[in-house]
C-alpha cells in the first residue's frame, strides 16, 4: 500500500517534493493545498510541473482537503517562519496527520522558539502523531552532516562548517531572498527587517551543541552583502558591479567565551566553487570535503521525501533529525 | 549518575575503549572480562593502560562478573566472528545487560547470519534489552556515512565507496589481520582459510543494499595481496620488497546484473595517501572525501563509546547502525 501524501504550500519547493513523490512507486499524492489564486482550482499534476494530470483540483482549504484526502502524512512547504506556520500546523494536527514540514525555523525550534515547540509537541502527541521539520540547510548539510562525523570522535574541541553555493542554480525566491540585484542600501535594509537572510543558522549551530551535549553562552548570526565585481546573470536576474549578488552569513555558537561552532555560508551568483566543508578538530581530526556542493533545491525536496517513511514510523510528537533513524534514500518500494 | 560499564575482551580495542571511558564524565567501567592468563587478577587500569588503577580485578569468569558488577552495559571487543561470540552473547544476555559489540560479523549480520541473528534477536527481546554492534568499518566509514549521503539524493543508481589505510597507525593485531609480513603463497593460503582478510565488506554492502531498497542479486567479497616494493617497516614489523604489505579487497553488490554497491579498500603499510572517498552515482551525483581517512583503531573506539547511551535509550531487540538514532559523539554528561 502506498502512503498518501498531501501536499501543504506549492511552492518551488512543494512542486519538487510532487514531482519526486510522482516517481517513487511506495508513494501517491492525494491532494494538493495553496492560497496562490493562480493554484487554487487547477489540477495538482500541472501546478507541480508534472507530465500528467493526477485528477487532483489544488484547494485553498486545507482542512476539507485534508477531510476529502485522507492522506497518510502531510508535507508541508510554506514558510520558514514558526509565527506563521503555527495555523498551519494546528489544522493539520486536527486531522491527526504526520507532517514533514520545510519551516526552517522548526527544524531545530528548542533555541529560539520554546514556546511554539513545546505547543506543536503537543498537539503531536494528541494526535497521536509525528512532526519534523527538515531540508538540505537547516537539517542536513551544516547540521546533520557534520554531527554524523562527530562520532568517530572520542573528543570534540570544536565544528567549523563551510558551505559554498553558486546561487545562479537555485531557484528565484532564493536569489531574491540572498538579496541578489540589491543596492548595498537596500541590501542592509531587508536583512535588518529579515526580509533578505538565510534563516536557520542558528538552529543548525544549536542542533549541533545539544548532540555534543554543549551549552553555549550565545548564538550570533551575522549577515553581510557579497558585491558582484563583473555583471553576473542567472536565469532570473542580473547584476551589475557594485550591486549585491548573494549573501556571506556566518553562525557561531560560544562555548565558555570560545566559538565553538563556527558555521560559514556564502550563497551568491557566480561563486567560482560549490562545496561543503566540515572540520571537525579534536580526535581524531577530520576533514570532510564535498567538492560541487550539494545542490539545494533538488535536495531539499529529497531530503524531505525520503524523511517520509521516518516519520510515518516515528513514535507522536515533535521530532529533529537528531532522534530519527539514520537519514537514507527512500526508494518509494 | 553515571552509565555503569563492563569491558568484555581487553584487547587492544577493548583497551582503548576502557581509556574512552575513563575520560567521560557520565561513563563508569565497573568490570572487566578477559580470558588471557596474563590479564585475568590484574588491575582493569593496568591491563587497559590507564594512567591510574580502578580497584576492579579482570576476571575469566563473565557470569559471575556480570552479576558482581551490575554493569548498564557491556561493551563486547573479542571476536570477528558470531560463531566465537554466540556463547558470550548468551552470558550477557542471560545477566539482561544491553550490548554494544564491536564483532564485525554482526554488525549487519541480516545476510550471512540470519539464523543466529535471529537468535540474539530472540534473546534480547526477553531480556529486555538492546544489542548493537558497531565500529569504523563495518559499522560506519564504509556503509552509516555512504547511506547518510544518499539522503540528499532522488535518485540513487550506484554508491562507490573507497577506503585507504596506512596499516602502520594500526595495530600489530590489525598488521597481522592484513598479512603484513607474508609470503604471497601464506597469503594465499591464510586468505583461504580466513586468517587473513578484512571482515565487513558483505556486511557493509548488505547494510547499503537495505537502506536503499535494493534487492541484490549477490555479493562478492574478493581479496589481494598487496606487495611491497621497498622495505616498509611499522612499529611492530619490517616487510621487505616482494612480500606482503596488506591487502586489497573489493566487496560488491550486483543488482539486476550490474555491480551497484562497490566498496573498495586497501589497507597496507606504507600507503602514500590515506582517505575515504564516498562517490553516491544518482540524481544529484555527490562525492564525499575525508583526506586522511578515519584512523581505525581510536574510531571504532568512540563509536563504540559513542554508541553507549544510544544502546542503552532503545527498544529491545537487535539493532543495526541502521535503526538508531543519527549517530553523534557522546560527551559522557
Amino acid at each position: 500500500m502506498a502512503i498518501r501524501v498531501l501536499h501543504f504550500g506549492l511552492g518551488p519547493i512543494g512542486a519538487a517534493v510532487a514531482r519526486q513523490v510522482c516517481t517513487r512507486p511506495g508513494l501517491k499524492s492525494v491532494g494538493g493545498v495553496d492560497i496562490d489564486p493562480a493554484k487554487v482550482g487547477r489540477d495538482l499534476g500541472d501546478v507541480a510541473g508534472l507530465t500528467r494530470r493526477l485528477g487532483l483540483k489544488v484547494s485553498s482549504d486545507a482542512a476539507k482537503a485534508l477531510k476529502a484526502a485522507k492522506p497518510d502524512v502531510v508535507v508541508h512547504c510554506t514558510s520558514s517562519l514558526i509565527r506563521t506556520v503555527l495555523p498551519q500546523i494546528e489544522t493539520i494536527l486536527k486531522s491527526k496527520t504526520p507532517i514533514v514540514s520545510t519551516t526552517e525555523e522548526l527544524v531545530y525550534p528548542g533555541y529560539t522558539h520554546v514556546r511554539q515547540a513545546q505547543q506543536i509537541d503537543r498537539w503531536a502527541k494528541n494526535a497521536r502523531v509525528a512532526v519534523l521539520a527538515t531540508g538540505v540547510n537547516p537539517g542536513y548539510t551544516m547540521d546533520v552532516l557534520p554531527i554524523a562525523l562527530t562520532a568517530a570522535c572520542e573528543r570534540v574541541d570544536r565544528v567549523i562548517v563551510s558551505r559554498v553555493q553558486d546561487a545562479r542554480t537555485r531557484r528565484l525566491r532564493f536569489q531574491q531572498k540572498i538579496g541578489a540585484g540589491l543596492t548595498t542600501e537596500q541590501f542592509q535594509r531587508k536583512a535588518e527587517d529579515g526580509s533578505v537572510r538565510h534563516v536557520g543558522l542558528t538552529e543548525s549551530v544549536a542542533m549541533i551543541a545539544d548532540a555534543l551535549g554543549w551549552t553555549l553562552d550565545r548564538i550570533t548570526d551575522e549577515i553581510q552583502p557579497k558585491l558582484a565585481s563583473v555583471t553576473i546573470s542567472s536565469e532570473f536576474l542580473a547584476v551589475d558591479p557594485g550591486y549585491v549578488c548573494g549573501i556571506i552569513q556566518d553562525g557561531v555558537g560560544y562555548r565558555k567565551g570560545e566559538p565553538a561552532i563556527r558555521l560559514h555560508l556564502e550563497a551568491y551568483l557566480g561563486a567560482p566553487e560549490a562545496y561543503e566543508a566540515v572540520h571537525i578538530e579534536g580526535s581524531p581530526r577530520l576533514s570532510m570535503r564535498i567538492d560541487g556542493g550539494i545542490p539545494g533545491d533538488v535536495a531539499t525536496a529529497a531530503i524531505v521525501v525520503n524523511s517520509i517513511p521516518k516519520v510515518v514510523g516515528a513514535a507522536p510528537g515533535l521530532h529533529t533529525m537528531l532522534d530519527l533513524p539514520l537519514p537514507s534514500f527512500f526508494p518509494g518500494t
